[in-house]
């Protein structure tokens, strides 16, 4: 239907940091909320990868993207809820399509649809994770049977 | 037995760009199409790691190393071929060895191996995976005993 | 302090299967959600392993741990809810500790302790994670700090 | 349209067997030609998952899943091909859906759906892979949108 | 030259077991010591392997093979050094290649080479890591490099 | 109980890089042993990552961490000791705390702990892992309780 939001143009961001720990000596039980922290503050994405560490040690390579003005705040989560003693970070690029919300109706009611447009182009069509969700756990359907059905009315 | 190829002196690139892209909301089935496409649009490499994402998703990172004349072709791919809104990418330096093709003589004809030359010593020395491959499958032998024999075979 | 819950005490469990299922067709983000409906349905544990499938495709092994009795409300979950034309299974011994639950006195109230008794000994002694995680959040202070506190309180 | 093969009752097989070798002495490349030889002999599915061995050793997990009159043939393709000096193996019981396969039209030609059925229901209703990758590469098309196009077509 | 063990034969030991455990509430840290202490307790193999756990949670699965009479002495480090309330087993078949030791001669010394035999045929041959290892760290030579040695010394 | 180090003050290192080199064609086995050289020529860190590489390859990633100064080095044992035919690298900034080492009493004698100090802050407090295992094999302790005794020792 309508946008929903202003929709962001399509840009390169050239202020972007990603920041690297690497963690052996923590139990894995905590890094689920320091995830959350850390999103709560502004990362724009948090993900963890496996590796392998010195002395037959599993570890954990936490990695987080976030503008360069929230360096300060993404040390002050890490250093705190972490155990490091290091935090390392490096700039790069991020080019991002436009965004533009549309709403599709469903035998369940509307669900928000995000597209990414690449100069010009509708590249990306994704029904809205948690909305999808919320019809699955309310009617008790399959959650692939919502995005089939959100997919299939589709304009 | 003579090279193959002008063998390319050793250098150090500094036009080389990795770039990046975390997946969640995409089948792994596609990605192995990707990689195909990356590598055939002048990819130098292109590998995947498992991630873990918020709301317990198991993800894949997405990373790829090309030139930086390359980026324009590769986002191509990347935002028509996957799911991304975003794909980030920073430059970095590869140092990369002489290499120097030649042809050593086993029972089954001849095979080509890949020498790496560092300071002009020979580091490196691997017989060609294709080549040895061919042999195993038409003669039926196990891959690595050709491997073996290659290695035998060297002057 | 005193004991919340009537403990299990120490036994083998001979009733348990573990299930798995091999995933390379189905987007991680609703991963997240099938994990969370196998644990409402009384799986005792569920967990992904990222594995490498064929034709160059991450995927995933999913695998939980329930009572055989339960078998049926786990197929039908991961029949409805994941992309899967087949489900594996097999039977497995579980040996469970007998547990007790105490609770410590910190300065931001009472945290509940889980035991772990092997052969009459106290072999395991952990601080609940929900507690601590809602003491972190609610009082700004850093999660691995509560633990820290409740470690010390212990008597 | 048609069904297009004789199609699979549903049923549990209790005549599978799982096979494991633990590998961290052998170069990874030599492991997608062993994969593709398994499957070649009738392996019903091959995958590899990363392991920690020891000595700080990055190593491989190799599992296949086979009928338990193949053990013999999987054996003689992993001992020639790999270096293990044991491969272990145990039974298991594999519950398998109904399939049928349809034939959906598209603007580029029929595509084949595989369903699942599970008690009477479709569960799985999912396009082959090998066709859309074709109609993709042939006509230039992001794969995904191959998928969205039958997705679509569905009666 | 000459065999340096009494050779076992080629067999299939039915009175193996698989333990498995899953953590997410332990450093990585402690699970390289208790691999060590697993192996010195007569573990025949002992592998991590990283999964996602509930709650966003790097988790780490430990497994183990062990003869069926070492399980008590497992359980026993398991439960003592880790921090897991239960631990998992089932049993499994292990086919095993007869195994024969050999020295060849290269112009460091002698190094052990193992050899795998399958139904008479020699299909593994395998220098012994920690000779090779000695090798390369008293002479600085690249322990690759030993390795092709000993291979070409083959006779 | 006094420092045992002169101190480093919190500070930003800008002299630091990130090497990575993609490995598909190399033994695990070696591996473990490439690290232990990294380390012993002054790598700041060296960890391994599972990856997926082209033609169905388990792959493992190596990154280390160095100052630039010692690229060369790093950059020897490399190409002398891996497969590799090209090293790709690049600078990076880290964020390291003030790190102070006191000394506590234990029933089985002193073990030094090393404080991270961030802003003034104690944010790090972490028995030294080499001390503790000690007593644990010494002493035939579990490793987690020597860990649990430190911190209830603390001052």
């Amino acid at each position: 239907m309508g946008k929903q939001l202003p929709p962001p143009n399509e840009h390169t961001d050239n202020e972007m940091v990603k920041m690297e720990v690497n963690l052996d000596d923590m139990p894995g039980e905590w890094l689920g909320y320091v995830m959350d922290l850390l999103f709560e503050q502004g990362a724009n994405d948090v993900y963890y990868t496996p590796i392998y560490m010195k002395k037959n040690r599993p570890g954990t390579l936490l990695q987080l993207l976030c503008s360069d003005h929230k360096i300060d705040e993404m040390k002050n989560i890490l250093f705190r809820e972490t155990t490091t003693l290091g935090i390392r970070y490096y700039p790069l690029s991020v080019h991002r399509l436009e965004r533009e919300f549309v709403s599709v109706q469903t035998e369940w009611g509307p669900v928000t649809v995000k597209k990414g447009i690449y100069g010009g182009d509708v590249v990306q069509w994704a029904p809205e994770y948690e909305e999808c969700k919320h019809i699955a756990s309310t009617h008790g359907i399959p959650l692939k049977s919502v995005y089939d059905a959100v997919r299939k009315a589709e304009v």
